[in-house]
């Protein structure tokens, strides 16, 4: 992609309404754009981030058996009756009536919706145990919407939802959704404790959240470096000062970002809807159900909270919008000879499927394009000048290293392959 | 996939509250979930179909230069009070209040989103021309929600945006997106009409409609089959009984779908906005915009309408869920030996990415199994039987021939990779 012609220029100051540095650092880099608080738009630059978090997730979610399906974010008032929850959810819920004073709700969690569509294909045992989720934008009235793409009004979520005969069966795949999950956050470069925790207004039977240290977290966190054993400060039984009671090892306390939770539901959304299934003697029971959420827009903003510098955001590799950021510097005399080198490396660059952004702009100094390639962040920079052209070379540098090198322009293809 | 564990059992009975053919199908089939009138719920095998023509879109649309972003559906009332559209559009955008207040919209089309946001980008000539588009989830309040998927009121929509110096710029593009539209339509084996519209609430200025001819349309069309010329009903200016002015030829009158359109919409949004560009001079003028609509799951709608027979759907290869529907027959005997041949062409087919649907439920009869795979309307269907593996061979059938054949399976991996 030619840096000339992409939508979403860098901006020489931080947005002034922005507090968490997420927001700040991808808003200037023209990542996304805001929209109100809590309410975002992804720029080209922004999309490419979310959409790679979205296919990490499905390559997850459709290796432990994942179904993804698409629902909608309308409600119907009478579906959330069934649980009580268009009630008691009234504070999150976005709630209206339309034109002809039929009330609607903006879902901001599907269970009820989830649920209601199963009692349509379960009856049996022989259609458990089943794993749905989908990648969905969602909606909830936050007061407090301060923190960038961490706390939304509108949202991405991925929300698996999984349906068993048994608590055991349950257990069994809660386990494997676990480890699915800390494949993601493997994948995204992101180190998370795993903490047990309450409930919430899900359910009360235990639930796990997966947590990343960091200054713009909403959560304390007890932790132990040494195990990785963490408890969430609300409902902790340790705290500083405390041994870890896995390794002895020393208690810690610290902010965190909530990047994910996992929820046994148990039966409390499958006998509202009567949702049963009939075992092999006939006799039948409700489903037994979990459930599994994600933010990925989240997660995106977490990964940049954690890696970043004063001079911009650092993108993992498997996550960041472009692999290769290449520059030429065509200098004051406008070498042919760069513009030529450089082109070439663009086109080879993409026939290998490597993802160039390449920043032909020639109205720039080299002093901009290198704040610019710091701001954006994409982990490899190629520098392309007469300098570097006089040994034959480009000039690599990680985003995220101090030291370059230079690489001969016959190696350069092989060398960023790797 | 395996068909006993495909979330989604086909229903004995059409829907009763339904009337439009592709909701009925497409709802029997397991393919959509209506949650409220106009309101559908993506399952797995619609899903599917969804993403893929999402992909052609995609596809189509870069090769023009689109950029693809992501717009939020809130919208802040103050950004639409520019153009007018929070009154003027009041009867078809959802307009509530969020719990501190504050009055919020859900974006029914993105013209004012798209035109702020280019505000903080466009300023020079240099900047332009420009092709932003998403694939985007819409809201309208609909009175008349009766056709399926052909008339939401929550809706996926790919909408595209251009940016332009001027009129001469604009045209040039807007003739590439319709060819593109074209390309779009063909791939999805729809025969469209396009025809010369009135620009409805968007502009003064001239548009165009793709219309393909149905029974489950809401427009009116007189065109001409010889050559393909049409008006709509609303603007013609010529009627049945009259000659094509094309080509001579009878015109005649049908109902039809609109599965597109393109609109000029010059300086109306750009002036409220004030999107201006400098030309080489510095003078300031504004940018001249166009926009372009398809939407995704009316496309589906259209497809299922216009490719079926009492029997049920018949996917064109490429939207298709699956490629090709495996169909096992064990038989009385439950003859070993077919679920291996079977088994073994589902993993070889996977291997091959043909994409197979494999019918391996041992509870169904052949004349259910049949009446499924009719009613899911997979391209190719593939039977394997006691009967056929006597001759060494499956039975392979079009869903949209009556003819089928018998084929070696030693050849069979081959005769379907083409």
């Amino acid at each position: 992609m030619r840096q000339s012609k992409l939508f979403g220029k860098t901006l020489r100051e931080d947005p002034k309404d922005e507090i968490s540095a997420n927001a700040r650092l991808l808003e200037r880099a023209g990542f996304i754009y805001k929209t109100m608080a809590g309410v975002y738009d992804y720029l080209p630059l922004g999309l490419k981030v979310l959409d790679k978090i979205n296919e990490i997730i499905r390559e997850e979610m459709n290796a432990i058996g994942g179904q993804e399906l698409f629902l909608s974010a309308f409600q119907p008032k009478e579906r959330w009756q069934k649980t009580g929850r268009w009630e008691t959810g009234n504070e999150v819920m976005y709630q209206f009536k339309d034109n002809s004073g039929h009330s609607l709700g903006l879902a901001w969690t599907h269970e009820e919706a989830i649920t209601e569509i199963a009692t349509r294909f379960i009856s049996s045992h022989k259609d458990l145990p089943l794993f749905l989720y989908q990648i969905q934008t969602k909606f909830r009235d936050e007061p407090r919407a301060k923190s960038g793409l961490i706390r939304g009004r509108e949202f991405l979520m991925k929300d698996l939802y999984s349906f068993h005969t048994d608590e055991k069966d349950l257990e069994r795949f809660y386990d494997k959704a676990r480890d699915a999950y800390l494949n993601i956050f493997r994948r995204c470069d992101l180190s998370v404790y795993v903490t047990e925790a309450s409930g919430g207004t899900f359910t009360k039977s235990y639930s796990h959240e997966f947590q990343v240290l960091s200054d713009a977290g909403e959560d304390w966190l007890f932790y132990c470096k040494k195990c990785g054993y963490a408890q969430n400060k609300e409902i902790a039984k340790i705290g500083v000062g405390h041994l870890c009671p896995k390794c002895k090892g020393k208690i810690e306390q610290g902010r965190s970002i909530e990047v994910g939770n996992i929820f046994k539901l148990g039966v409390k959304f499958s006998e509202p809807f009567g949702l049963l299934y009939a075992d092999e003697k006939g006799k039948k029971y409700p489903v037994v159900m979990g459930s599994y959420g994600i933010g990925p827009g989240r997660l995106m903003g977490t990964i940049v909270e954690t890696h970043r510098d004063e001079r911009g955001m650092m993108w993992p590799d498997a996550v960041a919008p472009y692999r290769v950021h290449i520059i030429e510097l065509l200098g004051k005399e406008k070498v042919k000879k760069v513009k030529e080198v450089a082109e070439k490396l663009h086109q080879e660059l993409l026939a290998k499927g490597i993802e160039p952004l390449y920043d032909d702009r020639e109205e720039k100094s080299a002093g901009e394009k290198f704040a610019d390639a710091d701001l954006l962040g994409i982990p490899w920079r190629v520098v392309v000048s007469e300098k570097t052209l006089e040994k034959s070379s480009a000039e690599v540098k990680r985003r995220d290293k101090q030291q370059a090198q230079l690489v001969k322009l016959s190696q350069l293809k092989n060398f960023l392959a790797k």
